[in-house]
């Protein structure tokens, strides 16, 4: 945990400015009598493991602390007077197009919001270069969304000049951002917000945090991971099924995870048909007594069949090294583990005069392009009506995440200074091996 | 919330005794230098609001906090020695047999228990009048089982005498009993528990709550949940489709939700095709300027078409009163709200001369009878696992939940001493009325 | 069978006229060679058995034989002078949709076809009475519609007069009028095309056929029924896992089925997990050594659980005789089959001092309003394709259908003339009592 | 169609001799008046086009016509005395399990057969060199199988030598061995069927032909393929997401199809969201005006999409000729056209200074590897029966097959004695290029 790290300074949330407008009318009557909204002063703990908690007391450190989200009695955005814009950027990942329907229905049912442009292809609809028009959206354009996967607003990966960008809102006349996108584009977001806190011009940049691996920091999990790995448990499903349907039969399944392996993890856990799971955060050796293929040899001596579930992002230390790729965000493109280990446990049993019988799977696009599944659309919901509200009342430079099961506003700083990780001496990582009774040591 | 009432006291997890074996070998392989195991100091804050806190500790009350879950180094029992057990009491509830195929892997492969008991019926199976045979579970009897929804070993409703049933556990040599139950099935356990401390037989009873109403208390939500809204969402799509399928259409949906309406709630989000949610927590008119019949009007005359969602114990004011009934483990029987409803809207319409078409659907034990969907899956997982920890570890009269994102262990008591409802202030209800746009109070 | 009561004269197509224009340039092209072309006398076969054709052969009798469908290489109307009409009447029925849809793609792609008209609610929006305007349909309006269940332009069951939808087809300019419906819109259908002929006005009237029974004559399947049956499963494997899950447990599930019980045959089929069928075409004894109450208990005593499944209009003999009730469309409304049979159970049961829990579902609406599965999207596709070809080449009075596998044409007043049965000497009711294990005879 | 290529002499089923035990008992009760059974006698034409027939009549020409499958009333085999066996073999295909079970339950239940042997891992298991003992088969062990996909006795590719096999069935006191597999495996099976013949041994060889490319011939489609298109829909569902969510969008799939592009026809069919199909039997051009390229180029311009779906077979002669490669069956492995085409694509956009947005997607087994879908099951459930009628009736070398909707017997030389194939002049093909827009021709 990196909490020690975080300072309760670091998590206070920028506001644009005094908020002298009431929130509209049907939500004072929901609770008149006061109950049921959230001021700027109602946190949660970050941390509250007793023994952590009380040594900070002891050394009469301020306890870092979230604002909780929630729709406040007074806003800052006259709402009629309103323009929101909505962006999605990056790679798909199921519940896009609940956030921005949400987003869409929030603003214009529950504030009044009568302008509301949807910004095409991700940060390329904010620079004027590409020709891109901003679509005007409505409830009715918007309602039936969620039966698609996909983003209705398309994206693109990468980063167009922030100053370009904020000529192109103000040219617009856009009042708050929504960023739907992943870490790099929630550092796209913090730069515009950045730059707008810069000039003063009183724009609110609201960010839905988007990473299909669930691995950024500070938050429980992310929109379309459960979708997705509910996804990836079909392929692995089916590994299963060709690994039992032959003799020594091997399924072999790489899934998303380019840094942590949280998908893979949740697939193995969900399916209870794994053997092994191979992560980027636990290092394992091929060869060697302790290896993979040394102990995928036993489980078939044992056994007779055997799942291998790898996540992208794992064992690239084994891959022979080649020139260094990047794709258009920087993020650095990964050898492919899963051809790799294909053809190395090919190679393997075939020096051992072992017949076996491997399918390979790689399931790519088809886990992330899924329309959200039923949980996740209710997460997805909560997620925008929360970034609606936070927008509103005149928050910015901030993402809206649920910690420790309530949904909260975090600087988008923080969420963007590293990624989250299976932590190798964690609960999850442990349940998985206790799960597929792999060695808990693969490495000499 | 409750929070207040509770007591750091009543929080206590009562211990059978010293723990003097050492945890199996493979575990403290995973963990050799220490990390990664949790001991019983390791707790979390009941209470993380900064706010409520300060008050607490202005007051200098002690902080109310839970006991994290996770294994322990050194365990009570004896895992060649031990006989574990496991029971399913109740109505069914997606998940039943991931938990039992947990519990039987976890206690076969994490420990090495090696008789592990199915007793068959709920508790009918530990009172001998009824004769039948406790299973002897093996891993391969246990594998698939997550394919099938219901009970591999069968339930019943209702309890019986308290006595018996320990006499019977101890003539099986039963260690550990693992009861997998609603409220009632736990207060079933508590009995079971207090009587063998009373013996001081050294058996401990390990509860998983289930309940597929999401309402027990204290419990970021129940098993099953997930997956039986996903369920439910079927029937409120083909409600919508029917409802916008003819003119004046309404589809009208009951849902399962005795005393609360999370059921509901959820699959009005999550489908986002609802106009009006009933719940058992909301008061409703139905005559009248603010009742639902007047505001099904306005919504026909705005837009043809309506989707009702009513959780059954909704509006059980308005339907006459009639004889009490009682089911056979003491639940109050509703009137059927969904048949009543659909009466009254047809009747008001027929006096209005309007002409409508009203679709009754009443999914019924469709969602609670089918296999836990993927998350649900890991979740059950979870719970079976860190059942089994707690079990192994010599605690009982507890059972595993899980709080803010983290698994715990509660007293049995603690859980059934009331039952979580839908807060009529709170987020979820406000999100549902801004979702569905239903009027936020339909009563005079 | 009942083909020997078809003549051959029975089953000629009416053709509006002469073909005059060339099928469009791009279907020209695709088979330029004049192969994949069909002509009106392309025929197959309507009894193909060896024995019966030769007896016809023998007797000098011409054999009745089915105009195939498929594009004509001339056709009778000028695609752009053409204007199309849809209109979809009674129940829902998955492919509703579908079949829209592709008549919309079919018509403006295929043909050039530009004024395509949605008749809004059924028969309805052809009686200027109810004030409902056609749509003006366009791909794009269409293109996603298969995504949803029900249908995109609503329906309405019952009739209107015949001269005022015929008035309003001439006043809308309307070239073809593309029905799709059951058998008592294919009646109505019928009369508007023999109100057509009569004025010599030029208009064709085909009919898509849809009855979610699987009960129309001359038929291999009607779209839809496949999806709903597979829908219907999720009920029954759902009534299996509540049978398993208790202590003598009965699932009984009512399924859709008036006057044959095609889906609780093919449901029963697929799950491989129902005990007893009850259709409306075989009759069946409650009391009595051989009813079904005594076939039930036998059953319990061996196994320890059962499940039923009763077609909705099974068994109406057996349930008292009420005041005659018919629905819109004047379709004797049954008696709910489904309740009768729970409260017999649980009073037989309750009398025989034998514990039993029954569960009862009904899964209603639900099995209708969901979406096309892939192979009835594709069959939708084709029926729809194939109609629009039919109304292009000038044929009338005539649906679209399947015989044999092959996709045909047939004249209205063929397929209204009886309702296709489950033969209870025949091979579907066969494989029912092979796969349930029931009694052959359950009446004395 | 091959049809003229068939005389009826071919299409006689072998029979082992005089059927002279009844019918078990409650089969006979069934249709005690004689109705509902067929004979040998019972026969259906091959061609019922009523052109061709009435040549052939003219000609003198005896009709081809092809034996009904059902249950005889007077059977060969002493049920109580008769072992049966099952293989698989090659490749999985959706309903396998389905099959194995029908068998099972119908030998067992509707004859009363009690040993049924199942054969592990295909022909290798009639081989005592591997070593694999036959599993001795209950209604108990295959009542769950079709919740899985895949097989659950095991499948191989290959054959193993012929009188080594059969040796093997007599050493075991087989009757009848029912062979599930594809075209390889039933040429197998039919020099076993030879060798018994031969030998006279009186044993009955039944096949259940398998290819999820249903491309077997004489038969309206084969076990496990609308399953397998179906799951190719989210693969392609996938693709239009990923295509529509990026400027220049493409969505490539691969889909299996070794010689004949059923599926990939049919998910495009069944989507609506393909605009180019690309299967082994129409040739297609990469380059020049007529090409893929500048087809799939125009389509960007005008809609900024495209998603194609290409068979495994297409377009092998595009792909750089490399050493020929064989599989354990001998099939011919191809070239991967998938990987090959997503290449050539990005290459031509690149050199066209064109951004794209190419998302190439393969999923491979997980198609095959899936439960088969109800309306499959219900499919592999009557040909399982029927093939235990006609094996219990004494009929060998043939297989079970269903042929204008109607289960027939066909001679296994007739159905391995080519691959059908989509008829680029035919309907199916037709459809596609309606269904798609794609260029009638896309070669020069």
């Amino acid at each position: 945990m990196s909490h020690s790290t975080i300072s309760l300074e670091e998590l206070v949330i920028t506001n644009l400015g005094e908020k002298k407008f009431p929130s509209p009318g049907w939500q004072r009557n929901f609770s008149a009598d006061g109950t049921g909204w959230h001021t700027d002063g109602d946190r949660i703990l970050l941390c509250d493991h007793t023994a952590e908690l009380e040594a900070s007391l002891a050394k009469g450190e301020p306890l870092p602390s979230i604002e909780l989200a929630g729709p406040r009695k007074e806003i800052f955005f006259n709402p009629t007077q309103t323009c929101v814009a909505i962006v999605t950027c990056g790679g798909l990942c199921p519940g896009l197009n609940d956030v921005i329907r949400t987003i869409v229905m929030q603003s214009y049912y529950a504030y009044g919001v009568r302008r509301i442009l949807g910004i095409q292809y991700g940060y390329e609809g904010l620079d004027p270069a590409y020709g891109h028009r901003p679509l005007e959206l409505t409830p009715e354009m918007v309602m039936n969304l969620p039966y698609f996967g996909g983003t209705f607003l398309g994206s693109s990966r990468g980063r167009k000049d922030t100053k370009v960008m904020v000529n192109r809102l103000e040219a617009l006349g856009v009042n708050i951002l929504f960023v739907i996108g992943g870490d790099g584009s929630q550092r796209g977001a913090t730069d515009l917000f950045e730059e707008c806190q810069l000039r003063g011009n009183g724009i609110s940049i609201i960010g839905v945090p988007k990473t299909i691996d669930n691995d950024l920091m500070f938050m429980d999990r992310s929109f379309g991971y459960q979708t997705a790995f509910a996804a990836a448990c079909h392929a692995v499903t089916g590994a299963h099924a060709e690994a039992r349907g032959a003799r020594n039969g091997i399924g072999l399944v790489k899934l998303m995870g380019r840094d942590s392996g949280f998908i893979a993890c949740s697939a193995a856990l969900a399916t209870g048909e794994v053997n092994f799971v191979l992560i980027p955060e636990v290092d394992f050796d091929l060869e060697g007594e302790q290896g993979l293929l040394a102990a995928l040899d036993r489980r078939l001596e044992q056994r007779g069949h055997a799942v291998i579930v790898v996540a992208e992002g794992a064992g690239q230390d084994l891959v022979p090294a080649s020139q260094a790729r990047l794709d258009a965000s920087g993020n650095k493109l990964h050898e492919d583990i899963g051809v790799f280990l294909r053809d190395r446990i090919n190679g393997y049993f075939k020096s051992q005069d072992k017949e076996v019988t491997l399918k390979y799977i790689d399931p790519s696009y088809t886990i992330r392009s899924v329309p959200a599944a039923p949980e996740d659309r209710v997460f997805c919901l909560n997620l925008a009506r929360h970034a609606v509200h936070a927008g509103m009342a005149g928050k910015t430079g901030m993402v809206v995440a649920r910690w420790h099961q309530r949904f909260v506003h975090l600087p988008m700083k923080v969420v963007t200074r590293g990624r989250r990780k299976v932590d190798p001496h964690g609960d999850l990582w442990r349940s998985v091996v206790e799960a597929t009774g792999q060695p808990a040591v693969m490495k000499g």
